[in-house]
């Protein structure tokens, strides 16, 4: 394999909202796989949320991006060379080295994925970590159980549309949405949002007292900010919160003040809590077990936004953080 | 039984900090037990932060006092009449009628404490419902164990000093108290702390980075505002955050904007967990046993701070929220 390839370097950090001006466009020459490794031809490439982090140069739970370098991250593509036992050319593998045309990938971070059990995009989204975020979120760190009444917000996102869905398939209650736009909230009582509401139309407390006026039981939080802060009034006793993300803090220069109204934790024994999916692989076969169900029984949909070209992963990676999205956000290489 | 009886209502609701003008002493007349109820004349009665909620008309996990009506709280008296069975004069007994000279109590609110086994005093704070809520609050809420280091705020109240003192003597390997002195923070030395600081000398985030410099792993929270900011900022991975109370905001006219870094719960995988004793009942057994064995062989110590007379009744809760106390902070009547 000769030519030339094409990557997404890390020019300078942002400080607040990334702009184009962060990211270059690199040639590089076409990498030769040594044993043991593998030349991948990636196809789809995922942007999410907490990359924007990986963008700071901080102490965090993944090591930041390094300036002048390629980004990373999900992505799924086709083996065109390959130096190690148990793949061949034309395997389609699931690695960690998005943001470039060609990937040189040592084989033990590869995965090898089955494009005819579904579209190769869904390893990306509804059948891999994604839908594995949704699903831990939901029901292992915020514990939901029949019966309750679930919040969650940016609702339309990859992300926030499995966790209604799941809750719903789960035997919650009631499940409410918001989402940033009126198609979004649209497309949310479409896939079955008991209640959705678009943020921009009022204080998020309003809102969310008018979809669940008894109260939540559990908020799953995207966003951060005064969506966590009417979720902890709207809570009722022994609520819990299962925090993904908080998408309007990571382009803040300065933190919002929000919530004001922590003290609300005691008096209602409210449980917040962060996580990472990464601690959470031991519920990965039962996840694509049932999800993989679902699918079949098409009882769970989602949706992709796909941006063609590599020169465009940045554009996505802003239209993400803008919200641009419905579902998962995708680059097709 | 004939006579006056004396007890504090409530004369309004404060707006901020309560003054001794939301307090009025009024003379009733002496009550006489019905069937099934004691009279019981109050000797030690505890005010607890957690009352300055109460003074506000708000729901709550307890009901507000009413206005022109008598508070309430935990109390221990000696009956001096009874009409119910398994109650005679001169048992002690503890119940919830506090804020008054004599009490007419239902005999199923009482139970009656051995003055043989420990002072009085001490079936309302170390051997109580203030211990339980150190031992379940460290224990139990935030799951504490062996080789942490923990954080206590408000150390030298009655709370905080009982739970660093169990911290340590379930095998933490470090343990950390803030108070609002240099007197206390001797005192919390005296008691076995390993650091102990004054937030008055700087911000708390600096004072708690010099005191445990590795981190930390559990937060029992008293204060709220700038100590838990601080503290999630200084917690490990899996770090826990038991939050028993948060006097910085009881009677902040705006509640504190902090903490402005809950993002970090994500990453960090944190846990924020409110609690209320009340919940833990379950423990009290196995707590009064280890608090007992701890007390006998001299390995808790516990301090109380006595105001005398249902007068002064006002000015020790006042004292209390500006943190006049050593320890339990207790009214003679």
């Amino acid at each position: 394999m000769t030519g030339v390839n094409r990557e997404i370097h890390l020019a300078s950090r942002p400080d607040g909202w990334p702009t184009g001006e962060n990211f270059r466009l690199v040639e590089t020459e076409m990498p030769k796989p040594g044993p043991g490794q593998l030349l991948v031809r990636n196809q789809y490439m995922s942007v999410d949320p907490y990359m924007r982090g990986r963008m700071n140069d901080v102490k965090s739970y993944v090591p930041p991006f390094r300036l002048d370098a390629p980004l990373d991250g999900g992505v799924v593509g086709e083996v065109v060379a390959s130096e190690a036992d148990g793949f061949a050319p034309g395997d389609v593998v699931l690695h960690g080295l998005g943001w470039r045309e060609y990937a040189l990938v040592d084989a033990g971070s590869a995965r090898i994925v089955d494009p005819g059990l579904a579209p190769v995009t869904a390893y990306l989204s509804v059948l891999g970590m994604t839908g594995l975020t949704a699903y831990a979120g939901l029901l292992e760190v915020a514990g939901m159980r029949p019966g309750e009444t679930v919040f969650v917000s940016a609702a339309a996102g990859a992300v926030g549309s499995l966790v209604g869905q799941i809750a719903t398939l789960k035997g919650a209650a009631r499940v409410v949405g918001s989402a940033g736009s009126a198609a979004k909230v649209e497309r949310l009582t479409a896939l079955g949002f008991d209640a959705a509401f678009d943020y921009h139309d009022g204080p998020v407390r309003h809102a969310l007292k008018a979809a669940a006026p008894d109260g939540i039981d559990v908020y799953f939080d995207n966003v951060g900010g005064d969506h966590l802060e009417a979720a902890i009034s709207a809570l009722r006793p022994h609520g819990r919160v299962a925090i993904c993300g908080m998408i309007a803090h990571y382009n803040a220069a300065e933190p919002p003040a929000a919530p004001r109204n922590l003290a609300l934790l005691i008096g209602k024994r409210l449980t917040l809590r962060g996580f990472l999916v990464g601690d959470h692989g031991h519920l990965r076969d039962e996840f694509v077990r049932e999800m993989s169900g679902w699918l079949r029984e098409g009882r769970v949909s989602y949706d992709e936004t796909i941006v063609d070209g590599i020169e465009n992963a940045p554009a996505a990676f802003l239209g993400l953080l803008r919200g641009e999205n419905l579902g998962k956000m995708l680059v097709r290489l």
